[in-house]
């Protein structure tokens, strides 16, 4: 699920490249001009760095000449775009289902809704390329493989996402708390997109008025608010089950 | 959330009277009779231990004198019993629903079960005291404070406490990948009891046997399971559905 890139200048290759680096580990100690490039660099990136001592270091790097530095790279997922979600849909015969998220930032919480959505019949999942969770391994991890199966995509901007689904005969249901009707009063058995929000903040303002309609889930308790994969599961579920009945 | 218990001899007699430690923290270097005796003591309590540089021990310890050990001690959640349970339903005017969990062993599910519970207006969580996550500060903070608001009653044999249940007059259900009925065809208007399963192992045989029906969630996909607490989730909601009709 991981790759990595050991040594001194493939890691200061892969950084100027802007490959999709998860963390760069250097050998407890570690000295010399490139390290503190790479130091940096990666700094500049926004690049996480940590030290390994050497055994932690060798069960990480294994054979390779590491020369004390690794970089661990991104799981490159394939990303599709959305005329293949609409597609996979169709050849199933059925109206495409997507699940779009607005931030999510915790990998349990992106792995737990992309195996929700594979359990429930989503199409395809789409996240925004910045300031959110990536398909890390430690994603793929918690999705129990579900990104294996799930078509997903990245997108630049929700909005234009939500706006080309709406040309598309879509329709939007936000999950958000100030959501105007239950979850179970929305009709998911059209084209339908279910958008969740960021963790803590929820649907930025902008998403939440390009949806056609924002749900809620009603909440019986002292406790605000759910955890965001939850109320995900919850609002996919009711579109499952309107869907199959 | 958390008490810590500082200094060599507290830890000791803290080990000694099996007060429920998360785990005992050296200072790096740290040595002694005593110390060897509490990690002797913690290693045959099954207690887990750590070591902490300086720093991170002043962190850990603040301003108590330590002599270079303390124990972390378990949030103390004051358990309740059954009759609590329902008397909490009954001074609602509500008919007591129940969470039963068969051994959930990930503090992070655990926590995201009570906090759902709590928001799906569950009376009750009920948890084994053996081979089951306990409730830890990890399991407060996952819950989003939840813990706080729940009852929760911790049982050395939740067998027993099915058949109890049902003398009172619940009905009870198991999620379950083999179930014969949708978690939707179940009613859960009566006293009820959800009983939730380990991550990997799901209910065991003895429990399953025990439970009225086993119901099963829909599964669409080409993944085998819901995370255990996504499972749990559907049918509390599915049960807070059918009772605020």
């Amino acid at each position: 699920m991981q790759a990595i890139i050991a040594g001194r200048k493939p890691v200061m290759e892969a950084l100027r490249a802007g490959t999709n680096i998860e963390k760069i580990v250097f050998l407890l100690g570690v000295q010399g001009t490139v390290i503190e490039e790479i130091r940096l660099t990666a700094q500049r990136s926004k690049v996480p760095v940590s030290q390994a001592s050497r055994q932690e270091f060798r069960e990480l790097a294994s054979d390779a000449t590491t020369q004390g530095v690794v970089a661990i790279v991104r799981d490159v997922k394939a990303f599709v775009g959305l005329d293949e979600i609409v597609q996979r849909a169709e050849s199933k015969g059925e109206k495409p289902l997507i699940l779009l998220l607005d931030g999510i930032e915790d990998p349990q919480n992106l792995g737990a809704l992309v195996r929700t959505a594979e359990c429930a019949g989503v199409h395809g999942v789409v996240i925004p390329k910045h300031h959110a969770a990536s398909v890390t391994s430690a994603v793929v991890r918690a999705s129990a493989g579900a990104t294996e199966h799930m078509a997903m995509a990245e997108v630049t901007n929700i909005v234009t996402t939500l706006d080309e689904l709406k040309e598309r005969g879509f329709w939007t249901a936000g999950v958000a708390l100030e959501g105007d009707i239950p979850y179970t009063a929305f009709d998911y058995t059209t084209p339908a997109a279910i958008v969740v929000g960021n963790e803590g903040k929820g649907i930025r303002r902008l998403v939440r008025e390009h949806c056609d309609r924002l749900v809620r889930i009603p909440m019986y308790g002292a406790i605000e608010s759910l955890n965001a994969s939850v109320a995900g599961a919850l609002v996919m579920y009711e579109a499952a089950k309107q869907r199959h009945v």
